[in-house]
């Protein structure tokens, strides 16, 4: 097991992302008290009242890199540091400095036309940030820093240490890292934080996992309309992703899930086939009408940059993808769901997935900081372990990721069934009252809504 | 839903069942006390001393329906119900009746040889003992009394009813009864009784399906080697069962399931092809060596009666057929698992399941009543969640009947997770600490045992 990779820029992530956050969570409960507006103190006098939970953003004018720092930072921040904090800022969703703000596509155009050189810059500088080393070493990954394979290797790494270190500011527990080898090739990361004050159980994955197709796999490529041509029947494959499910304590904090990945077989002739697959999607135990507009639009908005089409069509996928067919009900309220992404070309299917990636702290954790505190009752509790239970059962019964790992010699099982709830319930014909806050809960599940 | 019937038969079965069980505890105790021996208060004079789990049990010479009634036990009585009590007594396994023993293998040829035609007799009185009504229409059974499929029908319901009352006993709660009915031809009673005082959660259900075979189906079983040729493609067929999964409270009493169908399919020259299959199989939190022989030799008494293999072939299949692959352990400590079979004959074959239904409760009751009152600690019984959360995984992953179910058409979804436990627990990386309670039970669960 590695121990966690704590260096300067890491504090430095750690203090703007929580300066992000907590302007957020301000910002939620202001907008709570003022029925989701700014109070004038928090916008800019010329401005009109912006609602919070349409996906509006605000960054400041690149400042990360020039907040105050002590020597250890500064040159931390000198290896190519401001880039990747400016780039974790726009993850986040939002920097405040000093009452400037701009709309966050303009932010979001500077951080991927601008700094996309420097934020892929140092591999070394940037793996000091992640949770441990990456899977792949570290001078391999230099050696081949332009392929994407290392590219992605690197925003997965990226992503899970953003997510980790937002859960870990807001639960004040720490992630326990596993480092891990696969017999066959590759490995990854685990990251649990178990039993904590706000989680019950959170984990983020990160595998990298390469060899040689076996022909039952080829065979599945292949039913899926890829023509597959081997060299002497072998398939030399690499597939890698980010894979989180965080299942908090409060009822009224919903579980959300995220997987980010990205495959490539490479062929008789040397030519690599290659796709991305993903998505996001949030279970709450109760409708938040306010929490699903505000995740299902920060996806949208992310989307939206990239295909107009994209939204519609992923929070359709996702609804049909995270679908209890047993139970005539969705696992949630969805989000997107995407997958044989190869289009228009790798450069801008990365580009969309990047986004997507950046969309998970601003998506879930600003829906955290606003229930934190909410009381709740045993009944809450218990409809909440009843949706758990049903969680199994999707994960368990439907869902492709954990059959396939579940059948796949080498797979580290912990690291598949890390998904799972800490506790799940199986009451025998439960049924919520008619007109409750539960029946309102299944009424949804039972027929997706449009959020946005 | 149906009403529990409760007639004067029902009432005769309960207290005969009672005393038995009453006497084979008390037995326990004292076995426990003398190491396994009966005290001499407990056994004729001339009797060696007899070890109490070695399966030898006791029953009087045919005194249940000479024991004093009132006027309505009587009658109910007078129409077979003698035989319908010793029926019941052989399947608890002992009746205690002034200091008079016999051993069991003379009890089961008795029960047997003698008293099947009676036994098999009265359809309506028969039907007056148990849950609900039948699943098939009363009148129906009767003009078809001979056949299989009535004989089978009053067996599976029989069996219910003997276990449901058994359970309540000892609980002091009562089963919820739904009898339902399946949309394409006919239906199941569900036995449910949910966070009782013994019971975490105690399922019995019986179910008689019928129709057609779909195509799917059908393809399913020439897989098997079975070659069938429908009607106009056409295969009726008639499947039924009675199955159950029992979850105590107490970490020291262990999780009972058994399960016992038969199938038929008719072919176009109106011939009908029919096997039965099922098992009985125990899943303890703690080794108990005591109470796995008691359990297995039982087993193995039954199957000794029809075929000196059976016992070796099935506790073998069962090892084989409950195994969490990805987990690399057996669900519990086995028992027995049998399926397609129909040889040699068969009346023999029925014969045979019938044996292995009526040692349910002599197998399981006695471990209740033994560990009742053992006291545990919070982590024994958090020892106990995991151990449920794989029993979840076993089920919803592997159990080839749970997944025919979640993939059928018109099935109903609460019957078949009715075996899922009222609670379940994952905790990421759990590993018992070497030497532990719970590291001796892993060890058996990862390299099975011979038990007897």
């Amino acid at each position: 097991m590695a121990a966690i990779v704590s260096c300067s820029l890491n504090r430095a992530f750690q203090s703007t992302t929580r300066r992000c956050l907590d302007a957020h969570f301000k910002s939620c409960n202001v907008a709570r008290e003022s029925r989701l507006t700014i109070s004038s103190s928090h916008r800019p006098a010329a401005r009109p009242v912006v609602r919070w939970f349409t996906g509006v953003r605000f960054m400041s004018h690149g400042t990360a890199g020039r907040t105050a720092a002590g020597p250890t930072r500064r040159t931390a921040l000198a290896l190519g540091g401001a880039a990747v904090v400016t780039g974790a800022a726009a993850a986040v969703g939002l920097l405040v400095n000093t009452g400037h703000f701009q709309r966050a596509e303009m932010a979001t155009r500077v951080s991927l036309d601008a700094v996309k050189p420097q934020e892929e810059g140092d591999i070394l500088e940037r793996c000091r940030g992640f949770m441990s080393d990456p899977v792949s070493d570290i001078k391999e990954l230099q050696g081949r820093k332009d392929e994407m394979r290392t590219r992605m290797e690197m925003l997965i790494m990226q992503t899970q240490a953003e997510f980790c270190k937002a859960l870990e500011e807001v639960d004040g527990g720490t992630f326990k890292v596993d480092r891990w080898a696969r017999k066959e090739g590759g490995g990854g990361v685990s990251c649990v934080m178990q039993d904590g004050k706000v989680f019950e159980k959170a984990g983020v994955n990160v595998s990298v996992v390469f060899g040689n197709l076996t022909e039952e796999a080829a065979k599945q490529m292949r039913s899926r309309g890829k023509v597959l041509k081997g060299k002497d029947g072998k398939l030399p494959f690499c597939a890698m992703g980010v894979s989180s499910v965080i299942h908090p304590k409060n009822p009224h904090i919903p579980t959300v899930h995220f997987n980010y990945r990205y495959f490539e077989i490479e062929e008789e002739d040397g030519s690599k086939l290659w796709w991305f697959g993903g998505g996001t999607d949030l279970t709450p135990v109760y409708v938040n009408e306010e929490d699903a507009f505000h995740f299902h639009n920060t996806l949208k908005e992310a989307c939206d940059k990239h295909h107009s089409q994209y939204y519609k069509d992923f929070k359709k996928w996702c609804d049909k993808y995270f679908y209890i067919r047993h139970r005539g009900e969705t696992r949630g309220i969805g989000g997107i769901f995407f997958d044989d992404l190869d289009s228009p070309n790798q450069e801008e299917a990365f580009n969309f997935v990047k986004s997507c990636t950046r969309t998970v702290v601003p998506c879930y954790l600003p829906i955290v900081y606003k229930h934190l505190n909410d009381s709740f009752t045993d009944e809450e509790k218990n409809w909440q372990q009843i949706r758990r239970g049903r969680y199994v059962e999707f994960n368990l019964v439907y869902d492709r990721g954990v059959k396939f790992g579940l059948a796949t010699p080498g797979s580290r099982i912990e690291s598949i069934l890390m998904s799972l709830p800490l506790t799940g319930r199986w009451e025998y014909m439960h049924e919520p009252t008619k007109g409750s806050r539960e029946a309102e809960m299944l009424k949804v599940l039972r027929d997706p809504k449009e959020w946005v």
